[in-house]
């Protein structure tokens, strides 16, 4: 079969670097040879770095950001656990799916799409849950919420951090903000290819593992003895090796460029998506002051693409022109297109070529 | 970091065919891309192909081996389940823990090491279970069972098989066999990197999903909408996109050698090994005319390696000659060598390097 090469200005997957591309055609190496866990070891040690941590457990799960979500949930509580869900798009309602098939009880607060999480309404949702789940950066809507501020108020609670669309691209510090558990996907601002979850575990939050949650592929307890610890690491299952050498390039090539000027480069593509689209004549989704610089969530007026519909723009944009943008997805289905700005693809070429085309198609 | 290139002789991940590695820098597609989903759709053909089945569900799980396993258990048993598993290594051991943790009842049939699956003891072990579970290619032992006769004797019940080093490397059928759901690996004897789980799901066993399984990742009624149906696919997950490229370039491979012509290759790989060592003074593991091909398991004899120990032999073969061979795991920890010759890897001109390198170190 012939591929297309596409520019991937969708809600991920990015292009990923040329240094991760490269990095998947690495000689294998078996899961537990010296050379590949030592690999894995400064996988890991990146990964501190962007997520901003000092956690010992600190890896990228074997699967990708939504398992990464679910390890971060069966792993901490069960039945007779609350868990208050800021529900502000898909992934927060996908939280409380995964958090109901533990038998915990989860409580939605549930917010007008497109806004950031009140985080006052959420200690007002209960007066002890185990555990606040908040998605950072809303995929689904362009939204940003203020994590800082939850931490700074969870008391007892651990704090579950969605960063799938923050991790890299947006500031985001897991220590100073009071973060027990922190889960990403690689395919959004890291630049590499989707199938693996980075994730990061407090040792507060390590003390509230249970001994057996109801995964054993995401089973933290035992993942830890072969991802942390001396020389000798158990194994558990075939980590996928070609994957997490991708995913260390990645992270070398964001690192050398420096995560200051990474976040830079993508809130500049960002705002050009949106200056852009303003000028096309769309209209911004997320509440203002709460946007993402990676993902911009675009509100399509009545009429503005005359007799054409979305999802027939959107193909013809990925036919004529080779661009991938993403349509809307559940109650914003058809009203809405999302414009990722990522890891690669967050340079001014490829908002240049976007706004050209679309002018093209529109005009 | 420079990486050695290794011979991969373990019990997995073996060297990756010329045209899986080629794949995985394909120009990146997201994974709801029409292209994209031509190539999955294309990859499920060639996945039935493999597992001879006309199963609909057959597709890659976005994870490794064992969460094949864990996606075939937990949609389908729950509490008030029986599950009777064939305990025959560490993978069925694998098996009896994930069915415990849905809350389902699993009665292990334990059996010595290096011995296939006794049917008549599972038969004999409950009069109605709700399924059956075996392990084809015992990858810990080296043992392959007899999935035909449980097929042809499981009454009511699903049958499930763990096909993780038999897929692609010894003969499997799944439709003649009476498999419900079969599971594997793509860094066996397929010759892809680690990462996916091939599986299939037969209509009977579709109509007895749970309606909500307890994990979310996993739940095959949604994933169900994403990989088959027609032109609209429902997004559950991001697919893992250049791995799932990667495994449809390494199963053309396959086929484009001719599936009889590979398991022929992964026969005489095996055979080689087997004669090999056993000119070496070695003894083989597994029971006679229970012996898979594409993993050999070796009993180390009481002085065979003079003052060296096993794991010590292990890291010289790796260090001066890289070559990765496997140990033993659990109970024959330190007392077994396990020798894989799967995907690429099996091939006669590595089991010479192997054989001779063990004799350079041995002598």
């Amino acid at each position: 079969m012939t591929l297309s090469d596409r520019i991937l200005m969708g809600p991920g997957p990015c292009n990923p670097y040329p240094e991760a591309v490269a990095a998947l055609s690495h000689p294998m190496l078996g899961h537990l040879d010296p050379e590949f866990i030592a690999l894995l070891d400064d996988t890991s040690d990146r990964l501190r770095t962007v997520f901003a941590t000092a956690n010992a457990l600190t890896f990228p799960v074997s699967a990708t950001g939504s398992a990464g979500m679910e390890a971060s949930i069966v792993n901490f509580v069960g039945p007779g656990d609350v868990v208050v869900v800021g529900v502000n798009g898909v992934f927060g309602g996908r939280i409380v799916d995964v958090v109901s098939r533990t038998g915990a009880e989860a409580i939605a607060v549930d917010h007008e799409w497109g806004q950031p999480i009140d985080v006052q309404r959420m200690l007002d949702a209960h007066p002890s849950p185990a555990m606040y789940a908040v998605v950072h950066a809303e995929t689904s809507t362009g939204a940003q919420s203020d994590v800082a501020a939850m931490g700074a108020n969870k008391g007892d609670a651990l704090l579950v951090a969605d960063c799938v669309t923050s991790l890299g691209g947006v500031e985001l510090r897991v220590d100073d903000w009071n973060i027990d558990i922190a889960y990403s996907g690689t395919q959004k601002c890291l630049g590499v290819a989707p199938g693996l979850a980075p994730l990061t575990v407090s040792d507060r939050a390590i003390e509230r593992l249970r001994p057996v949650p109801q995964s054993w592929y995401l089973d933290l307890n035992m993942i830890a003895k072969y991802v942390t610890g001396g020389g000798a690491r158990a194994y558990h299952h075939t980590a996928p090796t070609s994957m997490i050498m991708s995913l260390h390039a990645g992270l070398g090539a964001v690192l050398n460029e420096g995560l200051d000027a990474v976040r830079a480069r993508h809130q500049a593509a960002g705002d050009a998506v949106k200056a852009g689209m303003l000028g096309l004549g769309f209209e911004l989704f997320a509440a203002d002051g709460h946007r993402l610089a990676p993902l911009t969530s675009i509100v399509i007026p009545d009429g503005r693409l005359g007799s054409v519909n979305e999802s027939g723009v959107r193909a013809q944009l990925l036919q004529e022109y080779g661009i991938e943008i993403g349509g809307g997805l559940g109650p914003v289905a058809g009203r809405v297109w999302r414009i990722g700005t990522m890891g690669h693809t967050a340079r001014q070429r490829n908002v240049t070529s976007l706004i050209a085309a679309l002018t093209d198609i529109l005009d």
